[in-house]
């Protein structure tokens, strides 16, 4: 039988409570699917700052390195918030991506017909909306030298940052973006700023000399300021969007907050070769952590990832997303997206009904 | 009698149907309010590049910089969307802005009660939203060197853009920013990325150094990822957003989204002296360019922002907005913000119903 090792990073907050409900999930449909896990569960972020005084200690990331892939929980709190740069919790993440390689973060954000209500959005703005963002996750400006702090010729201090991309990291995640759209619904938009930054130019011009190689999938592009805009008057324009670290990582939260349900979306984040780094697209809830209230769905979504993009196990990966649906349809809810004539559960009693489900 | 000289750029596509309403609503009040304004209207943009090849000629620009405000309509269209960037129509706003040094841009964004069913969210959510961005206009990526696309060591195309601000640029934007919001309802949040840029650090540090000199204004921070969310989620929680260039950029157009009534929102550019520049915020909109369908409101509003912040003639400012909600009450609409029971009207006969309420 096959085996495989998945690091297992709880991180912050809520993190431990929805990452012990994903590990259930994950055990029992390997246990079904005949395959085996081994978990190994490291310190990361905060907690590590606690235990070992470093956000992302090297036991962690070699444990990482060594995976089949990692199922993370959430990352942060106000504890850490006033702690200098190289000592915030959210430096593990950005190290963790770095060291991985996982230049690819599939972000998608789906409005469930169970969930439609939650949404801010009026009802036929909101209902159907099914996209992905795939975001630029190892270059750009989170990445480009040179940057900081420094004091220019006038005695003024200045702080600089550097929005950087070579044509290879373009054309490797806009190959992603187009195998991600020809697998969905075959339209994929580029979001960039080409009208202003020349670090967009290239971007349109690489993405745009690439589509000759996908002429069944339609490319777009848009101006990031209009995206942000369209997201919010029609969202179900979009099937999948391809854009750069910064603007991905705005467009992302923006879409997500969309579907009006955070705690259920997961994501994935993927290199050419080596372990991917998957992970519920929320925080790390400090204000309700270890009080049984946080939703554990898309974690367990997340798992669901894992299976299908980080082990190819996709049978497991439909089982478990067919769970979640069916306690969604058993009327389960956490308190993040209850509403009248629906059961009130916490995080683990979700979880037992989704194993239940499976 | 005091005598203004204000230089009118209309533009392209819907421009000049826009800039015409406007002049008018001015002229009528000048005549009311017993001043003078004198009008030199000089190309700007695709019309400059058609006209005399360049986006932005220098009679325009020196008359600009001669004047006491600058109205603006719209620029750019398909027809030049090919051009290399310094033939872009768009450059010109950029080195008007640079030009100008009209560093603090100023968008409100806001639902009135006749249009809250125009916003694609939810009336409880949308009604009431109230908000002003300040947006830092002449500097950040927009602006930064070093800038360009070359060749790297390895035989790479790379694309890069500098985002940088100095002390006193966030300095003088916060500025605006906290006057601002004292004259609002007190609260200001900075929006940057100080968990991932050094840009973002000084912004935040320099930001919160000022707080001491607003002791009656409220600052809050965020994140840019977050803030973007939270316009969606509860818009209402902002009263005064500041801001980066390129954040702004993206904030403020989903911002305005989310009144759902972009042809109605005007804005401000100021710099520490000198003409300001005024504009509505919608584009050109080429597709509907010509036919008397432009809602002229968005411009009619930056008309009364420029005699409220650009020559200090509030009362005359004050009857222009009052004049906007009179013939929106009288049940005028244009096509953009037209729903049942209310009188379909074009661009013209909008001009003329606000006249007559003035
Ligand atoms: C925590 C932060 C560094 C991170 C990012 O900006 O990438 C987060 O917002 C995300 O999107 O995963
Ligand atoms: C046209 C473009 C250069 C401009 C900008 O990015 O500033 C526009 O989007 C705006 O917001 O005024």
């Amino acid at each position: 039988t096959k085996s495989y090792n998945i690091t297992l990073l709880p991180g912050d907050g809520i993190g431990p409570e929805v990452i012990s409900v994903a590990k259930n999930a994950l055990q029992l449909v390997a246990s079904l699917e005949g395959f085996n896990i081994g978990f190994e569960e490291m310190h990361v972020g905060g907690a590590a700052l606690d235990a070992v005084g470093v956000p992302l200690p090297d036991e962690t990331l070699s444990s990482a390195k060594k995976s089949d892939a990692i199922l993370l929980g959430a990352i942060g709190g106000y504890k850490w918030d006033n702690n200098e740069r190289h000592l915030r919790p959210e430096m593990a993440l950005l190290h963790l991506r770095g060291a991985l390689k996982v230049f690819a973060n599939l972000r998608p954000a789906t409005v469930l017909p169970q969930l439609v209500d939650a949404s801010t959005l009026k009802k036929e703005v909101a209902e159907g909306v099914d996209l992905m963002v795939v975001r630029e996750l190892t270059g750009g400006i989170y990445f480009g030298e040179p940057r900081g702090i420094s004091t220019n010729e006038n005695g003024q201090e200045i702080g600089f940052n550097t929005e950087v991309y070579a044509a290879y990291e373009i054309e490797r995640i806009a190959r992603i973006a187009f195998e991600t759209a020809r697998k969905r619904r075959g339209k994929l938009c580029s979001v960039d700023k080409a009208n202003v930054l020349e670090a967009s130019m290239l971007w349109r011009k690489t993405v745009t000399a690439l589509a000759s190689e996908y002429p069944d999938v339609e490319l777009s592009h848009m101006y990031v300021d209009n995206a942000a805009m369209q997201l919010v008057r029609n969202p179900k324009q979009f099937d999948t969007i391809v854009t750069n670290n910064i603007f991905g990582d705005i467009l992302s939260d923006e879409a997500s907050m969309i579907t009006g349900s955070i705690g259920m979306l997961p994501s994935a984040s993927l290199g050419e070769t080596g372990p991917g780094l998957f992970e519920p697209i929320h925080g790390s809830a400090p204000d309700i952590a270890g009080q049984d209230k946080a939703n554990p769905l898309a974690t367990v979504l997340s798992a669901a990832m894992l299976l299908k993009y980080g082990l190819g196990e996709e049978k497991a990966a439909q089982r478990i997303e067919a769970a979640v649906l069916d306690a969604l349809n058993r009327g389960f809810r956490t308190g993040d997206i209850h509403s009248a004539g629906h059961k009130l559960v916490g995080c683990k009693e979700m979880g037992e009904e989704v194993l239940k489900s499976i």
